[in-house]
């Protein structure tokens, strides 16, 4: 029950006051409901109990958000016939919405004030804004929404923890959050380690036994992704645990031009740090390969 | 511009093929528009001009918003008079229903098998389980709706960041994080040092110089209180920025029965773990110091 938008039961029995509503009272909460409830198939049967509605009126209804989500560019509302049939919204944003976000943050992020010690950027205030949280979440949520039955999404702790999170709400997958740390108090875990590209120290990092079943399906989200050692450690931690990441995807890479990442091979990433002159005070960040033609 | 849910003229723009549409059509988009754009003041004109329709027809359209989301306990559509004015839509959850899922939550806490070395609980599934976070990043937000002008939610890494997050979702407002590391990459950046009271160690935590204002108010969000020594800490460290903590929320609070916290006065908790058996196998978490009578 937990692991449910809405305990269906109780959100059909307790809309006494919903019943015989006119459409306009039913189109609002029904539209609520949904966006809630993302990637969760729902009965039709749900909403002409709770409206003691006809399936046709509801069906009608359906039609019409569909149509909204569709013109708003804030996903598909996906019909399956038959005995087990209902709808599922999907979240998506499309690439050109997406980019118009991307190139503004690529923009914030090539401010000479942001560079840091070592040719990093400060981000913080970026990845801690709940809006831009949520475009980019939706971004990554619609890069792999055509992978099916993903059961969890890995990120490294800190700063990929918001990103994974704001992607999750989307998808409706949990999150599961690997740590640097060795005093962690969760019980018998896995560790690994990992050359840091950027710094080539040997790190570890560890995950709790029980944070995810064997053979379970993995999306790796992380924040910055430059040598890719930490990304590679996470595909290193999901074999010990024989998950299969089957996505990776990253906010910012920061890949040579023409370079490649000898230890990752298949990536996203939504903005590219082409350059960080620390002598010069100048950034160049761009947008990332999930933009660029034939991509996808 | 990063900082607004829609970019509010390009939303009217976009929206030729609004123009005209019938009532069923907009109500989903004005739902779908309020829903994602919480604690955000929107002027009547903003849908009047996107819909070409009458300030009239407008109005009645938001009250039937209005009354759905309050039927369904989702919060409140404030209107406000005037030049000024516009809707602003308060993200709220009854307290009865919160404690619904807290209940549910403690109950799942209370198992057995959470229990790990040094009385502590495993609860990493349900902080990474995104139905969760959203219900009590809600009832974070409500509890403290009443709170004018929160500038920022203050947590320290690693397992507060995912409700702080939910949290600034429904509360419109960014998150920063406290680091517990030195060799952070983010600047100049302030330290203090605190005494975690479960280990009695001396700890340091840390924030980049660039994180927030001075003057800011902000609202701490923790997942886990036992001795306080935590919080004090962040309290301590907004003290050095010149910034006022006006509300703290702790998930889970750890307090011996009737004991108190002498390190920090006042806070908001959703549960409370009273006995932790380690021997004997025995969990008992209860509801907290929220759904207390007359707390509020």
């Amino acid at each position: 029950m937990l692991y449910s938008h809405y305990n269906i039961r109780d959100w059909i029995e307790g809309g006494d006051e919903m019943k015989k509503l006119k459409r306009s009272y039913r189109l609002v909460d029904m539209t609520q409901f949904l966006l809630a409830s993302p990637h969760t198939l729902i009965p039709l049967t749900t909403f002409s109990e709770r409206y003691q509605s006809a399936k046709s009126s509801i069906s009608e209804d359906l039609a019409i958000i569909k149509e909204v989500l569709s013109m708003e560019g804030l996903g598909d509302l996906q019909t399956l016939a038959g005995a087990t049939g209902g709808v599922i919204y999907i979240p998506q944003r499309s690439k050109q919405e997406s980019k118009v976000i991307v190139d503004e943050i690529c923009l914030e992020l090539s401010q000479p004030e942001r560079i840091l010690p070592g040719g990093y950027l400060y981000m913080s205030d970026i990845l801690g804004n709940p809006h831009v949280l949520r475009e980019l979440g939706k971004t990554f949520a619609t890069a792999f929404s055509h992978l099916s039955n993903i059961d969890y999404i890995l990120t490294v702790e800190t700063k990929g923890i918001p990103l994974a999170y704001a992607t999750s709400s989307y998808l409706n997958v949990p999150v599961i959050v690997a740590r640097r740390d060795h005093n962690v108090t969760e019980g018998s875990a896995v560790s690994i380690n990992y050359v840091a590209g950027s710094s080539k120290r040997i790190q570890t990092m560890s995950l709790a036994r029980r944070a995810l079943q064997e053979q379970s399906k993995v999306i790796i989200i992380d924040d910055f992704m430059k040598a890719g050692g930490t990304v590679r450690g996470m595909i290193d931690l999901m074999n010990e645990f024989k998950a299969q990441v089957v996505g990776v995807g990253v906010f910012v890479e920061a890949r040579e031009e023409d370079g490649k990442y000898p230890l990752v091979e298949e990536y996203t990433s939504l903005a590219r740090l082409v350059e960080v002159n620390t002598q010069e005070r100048r950034v160049k960040v761009y947008s990332g390969n999930y933009f660029e033609e034939g991509e996808e």
